[in-house]
């Protein structure tokens, strides 16, 4: 019943995540005009905050190369954030020189998955990030932290709530405005994620944290429907359901921006977002690629049409 | 809250569908020691409740033919249901003599697809049924009534809930001991299956309630974890997420057993099902039709064996 309550006129922000995360394992890069065009799309679909890219080394992640060049060929929205991860003062710097609305930085709630993926201790990313912080705020550049593993992680197993929650005190009082809870391989079940998001709530105001879920185990949408009966409202997802994480084995895809929109739809939410247009963008990026869309929701609109 | 306290000792009954639903839609007939063979092994995972067969026209559903042979050939297992799909006293005749332990009738809370399904309007149809409820009664068999398009239909759009409850009201009268509901197309989205649910325990008991999702738009385990919450204690599902409906344009497959089992693992609600074993299942099913698992907990299993 407090759903029910809770869904009239509510809002859920939808982070789309697929330009970066959806794109970021792909051996092959896709050219900076198809990822700013893709952009646009996701834009005239009614997305308002876009992660368009990446600035990290192009040695380490080759397919997020010239996310310089993305942002600047994109035509630009008033009031929509064009944000970029950002994972160190240089990644930063190139950023700010093209001009995203936002930064992210990211650390894990595991240490080995840490060591794995940015080659440094939970402690260290802490300090690896305070020259961008400090930065940051001399340009009024709001920053978003990504926290890897919070339900799990592929080398050390099951992550407790207490260990997020740590990292999220760090983050937010390191300046983070937002944090992105990542499941990052997609092992979590709405039981555990409820309890995390109530324990984040204890360090984190409400509205400032977000879900950033994979869908490896099939789990995402649950997981995110109990988080959002308790509050949840800002929620990471990618159109076609993209991605995957290169350092984390057995990592599918995020959840689908399609079936998550169709959901809150059904529980009276609102998200601003044109199913039809965000159809659009899909295609035009699967098409690019040569995949098929990993949507039920995608796929299912796309049978009824033919 | 309430979940954590229901959760504890739960159980919740998983209602095996595969063998039928999974491969009635297939345009050639898997043979019958092929079907045999996987409803052991899905028996040897710890399903105790399996949907062996169809009885009805091999001209209308041709890969059904041969139920009966599926039935012979099953080595039992004590305290296992063996339940098939029986149109009309002809095919419950056929079921008893080849000794189902259990048969089930179907109906639709939508007029127009009641028509195409089976041909008649939903008040004819259970006089169609008048006839086995009263040879199973005499034989004492239970009848299971399933109930199509309860969260909306591809030939009407929406379904009440008014509309569902007014058809579970009368199968329950008419002397069915369970009722699947099915989400035949897959529309439903959580805050309607939580109020379809509360609506229907006014006429029938809790535990007599099962959901039949298809995951046409990815929301069958959202809708199935809201339903848990509140209580729900039966679960239909197909191994591998077979399946789909021949008469439902667009459906797809059943939410499949191991997503389904995989939550409920997470939740602390017991299955008394043995993954390994199910993905066994599952694998030796997928790889006669030739086709890959559409179910995500069974492909990231595989890819952690790989």
């Amino acid at each position: 019943m407090l759903l029910m309550q809770q869904s009239e006129s509510r809002m859920v922000r939808i982070v789309e995540v697929g330009p970066r995360d959806g794109l970021q394992g792909l051996s092959s890069q896709v050219p900076a005009t198809v990822r700013a065009k893709l952009i646009e799309k996701l834009v005239d679909a009614g997305l308002t905050h876009i992660e368009v890219g990446s600035f990290v080394s192009p040695k380490k992640v080759p397919a997020m190369a010239n996310s310089d060049q993305v942002v600047k060929q994109i035509k630009r929205k008033p009031g929509v954030v064009y944000s970029a991860l950002t994972p160190n003062i240089k990644g930063f710097e190139q950023a700010l020189a093209v001009g995203v609305s936002e930064v992210a930085v990211f650390s894990s709630a595991s240490e080995h998955f840490c060591q794995e993926n940015i080659n440094c201790s939970i402690a260290e990313s802490f300090r690896r990030f305070e020259p961008i912080m400090t930065a940051a705020t001399k340009h009024n550049i709001p920053v978003r932290g990504y926290i890897s593993c919070v339900m799990g992680c592929p080398y050390e197993g099951d992550i407790s709530s207490k260990k997020v929650v740590e990292v999220c005190r760090e983050m937010k009082q390191a300046g983070c405005y937002e944090l992105s809870l990542g499941d990052t391989i997609g092992v979590g079940t709405p039981k555990k994620a409820r309890e995390l998001f109530n324990a984040v709530v204890g360090v984190v105001p409400i509205g400032c944290i977000s879900a950033h879920f994979h869908n490896t185990y099939g789990q995402a949408l649950a997981n995110l429907y109990g988080m959002v009966v308790d509050g949840l409202s800002v929620i990471d997802s990618a159109t076609a359901g993209l991605g995957g994480c290169p350092y984390a084995p057995g990592a599918s895809g995020n959840i689908s921006t399609e079936d998550v929109v169709y959901m809150l739809n059904g529980l009276g939410i609102e998200t601003g977002i044109d199913m039809q247009q965000l159809l659009a963008a899909s295609d035009y990026i699967c098409k690019y690629i040569g995949i098929a869309s990993k949507s039920n929701t995608g796929q299912a609109l796309a049978a009824k049409k033919q």
